[in-house]
């Protein structure tokens, strides 16, 4: 696909600065875009790098036109601007629609969806127009895929889940595996408690690579529209995941934990069960949340790594903090007494 | 299926209070329960939920009978008893008996298992009886699947690996991959030790979504009978985990680890390797179990989260412990000398 | 395979102490080992366990010869050796050369290579010599697997990845999958970068269950010649690890991170993003690496467990560590005073 600037401006707002009849063809990095290519600047910061760009324009933002050697697509988001860009320039090719022979399909499947190798569709399953399914993914009964969704190969979908419109799933993710809900016997052995709600996807979510979701114990789990799940996330049963957050890779979350809109966990954070964290959130990567979060806000929790030695050296004394505390608060009387004597 | 309270209580145990004959169809929430089903309280502190409850009965403890406005069966542990009568009265359906055409089959399955779609079991695998294996399981050769287990689509068994009876297998799960073992090379290159044992799972087992357990190195991986792991676990090569011990979510089990019986291990927690753990010991979530833990206890270690600006504080701080510590102790002298003197 | 001790150390070097010509058949741990069978001591402090071995010879260092009961081969580095003789005297049987009928190839696949039942090789891929794909994978299109590679049952491999010559990849692995790119709408919505890169897998790379590695968003990501990954390992896009490093299990590796050779990283440690580490770095289990690490070392940051309560009474005394260290500042100065005054 090869736009100008004048039309790429004309979809998505900001002005050119230079030529507005320059054509491009795709957008990337500021170091390997070639002449014919767009590139942006995301970060101010790095603005010297646009002296050596061979890109045929930039996007950048207002403050830097000045340093900016070749032609310009001027916006107050740079970043917001190339993703926008990009997913308009670089569309992905779906592949095209209809039932491989080798999928095994009970359900009912939208004559616009495509079915890869060796999938296999379960009973009173309904998949909806333009939805692309890749080979060896696995749909149980009861579910249904809304359009133009896409899960890629080896996709785990347990029965009665329903994903809404424009998903992403990546390969490995499993959806609506049974919660982890025992009841223990005088002995120590556990009794399975049944796991039969549901998992329930909105629209517009990302899921990543062999992240999983359990289905709800007695309730639903819910993911409400515009949610992005990184890879290797565990979701546990009857989970509630609000509106357009965004959670990093390798987090787990606890049975019945409440998440609210528009937060962000960091990479490998850890939040406990049967808790609730209000909307706008921020956890940084690391941290175990423990507690509920009733304010907005960012929070954190985890010990700064230091060389071995440093950290022995240190860490030793954290099992002595209460001890240490104590013997503050006994200087501070002994002194007092002095102070007065004095 | 539909019972009366007595015809419950005859099978299971505790009392009637009040009309044995209703009738109940189904078990779920003192919220969702409709008036044909049974509900349960398994707090007592949340006995003034009582009052507005539409359920035909609630399984309850005996302590709270005087707040029940409905029939009620009363029982020492109602979690207990709600988790049994949920199996009876909710049992899952198994699908039919059978090799689906499209699963290639070269081991020996019992007349009685379902064997799903794109499914493979490698030669000398056995397969018993009551057996489900969903769509696109692997079976490597010469394993074994006791009777009764079921393992959702997806799962992957290693050559040479047993799975006991009654197992319940998630999708994603991988048993018997090789465990991470290397010599290093002078030159830092690693040369891999042929991970030649095997993973051997006890009856009543149940294994979460994307879990992983490798294949012993020289001797085997053990997981006793009624183990739970939860999704996301991933357990190293040799490592022994003692029966009726449950893990949550996202745990790490490094190589060689020997875990008692009746354990509980918390979200996230890590477990070092070649280290023993006795029974009867519950290691909190995302705790780092670097030693062995030679008595049953409850054991924790991990970072209470701060809002950011507040930790950034504190934990600006940790690096100077042992200069703390040692600022301590020289007060302690200074202000001896000094008292000794006044 | 039957082989002499003198045949071994023709192959293999070191030394043979006692009679050359006993002939072994395999090998394994000093208990286990029968009469016929090789064994080996990796750790000389374990040197009372060789009193009682049946083995027919063990493998030694130099210095506990003289606590052999047996024939021996002396080495300097008897773990190294014993991984070359497992490697030698116990091959994994690789399965014959073919491509199961149930298998969808529309790429190309070398006459040596090994394909298994229901199997997805997408357009325009090269699948090398004596490479084996197990059950169920798919290789979707433009991908090349190099030779003598092994994947094992339902791995996924996304469009235009390389996978080097002589890799291990175990089942669950998902290659090239989106990384987590996204911009920021003033709603709070996300606009999906899109994930336009490679992930470039050297040779001789092992990649254990579950692990995940995200395709470059514009560049690649890359895994250097001789890395070894644990299990439900995620590497984020855009990352770089450097050749012979090795990783343990459940590490979370966040994007355009930069790894050198010949690291070690601990399980369960956590890197994140944009950050630098040098060659020759080895990090603790457990450890959250924040900022770069620009000298080769040993790094350490996690929370020593304790029994529940002696946690709970020290760890509350976290949040007040700025405030300890200014009364202990405070202190220091009154105290001067008094001194002053005495």
């Amino acid at each position: 696909m090869i736009v100008t600037l004048e039309e790429i401006v004309a979809r998505l707002g900001g002005e050119v600065a230079g030529d507005g009849s320059i054509r491009v063809s795709g957008i990337t990095t500021l170091d390997a875009a070639g002449s014919e290519q767009l590139s942006f600047l995301a970060n101010t910061k790095y603005r010297a790098r646009l002296a050596s760009t061979r890109a045929a324009a930039v996007i950048i933002a207002p403050e830097v036109l000045k340093d900016c050697p070749t032609a310009a697509i001027v916006t107050a988001q740079p970043y917001l601007y190339f993703a926008r860009v990009a997913q308009w320039l670089q569309p992905i090719a779906r592949p095209p629609a209809g039932i491989h022979p080798s999928a095994v399909v009970d359900g009912a499947v939208s004559a616009s969806a495509s079915i890869g190798a060796n999938v296999r569709i379960g009973r009173e399953s309904m998949i909806g127009d333009g939805v692309v399914i890749e080979a060896n993914c696995c749909i149980a009964e009861g579910c249904s895929i809304g359009a133009d969704s896409w899960l890629h190969a080896g996709v785990s979908v347990y029965a009665g889940c329903r994903i809404g419109a424009r998903a992403i799933i990546h390969s490995g993710v499993v959806i609506g595996a049974d919660g982890f809900g025992f009841a223990r016997e005088a002995d120590g052995s556990w009794v399975k408690i049944p796991q039969v709600g549901r998992v329930l996807v909105g629209d517009d979510v990302e899921i990543g690579a062999n992240t999983t979701i359990d289905r709800g114990a007695l309730e639903d789990t819910v993911i409400e529209d515009g949610v992005k799940l990184d890879n290797q996330i565990q979701v546990g049963h009857n989970v509630h995941i609000g509106a357009h957050t965004a959670i990093a890779g390798c987090v787990g979350i606890a049975g019945s934990a409440r998440i609210g809109k528009r937060c962000t966990v960091g990479g490998a954070a850890m939040i406990l069960g049967h808790l609730k964290i209000v909307d706008d959130v921020n956890i940084s990567s690391g941290t175990m949340i423990a507690k509920s979060v009733p304010k907005p806000g960012n929070y954190t929790g985890w010990v700064p790594f230091l060389e071995h030695a440093e950290w022995l050296k240190n860490f030793s004394r954290v099992r002595h903090l209460d001890a240490m505390a104590d013997k503050i608060r006994a200087l501070e009387g002994r002194l007092a007494e002095l102070e007065k004597k004095s």
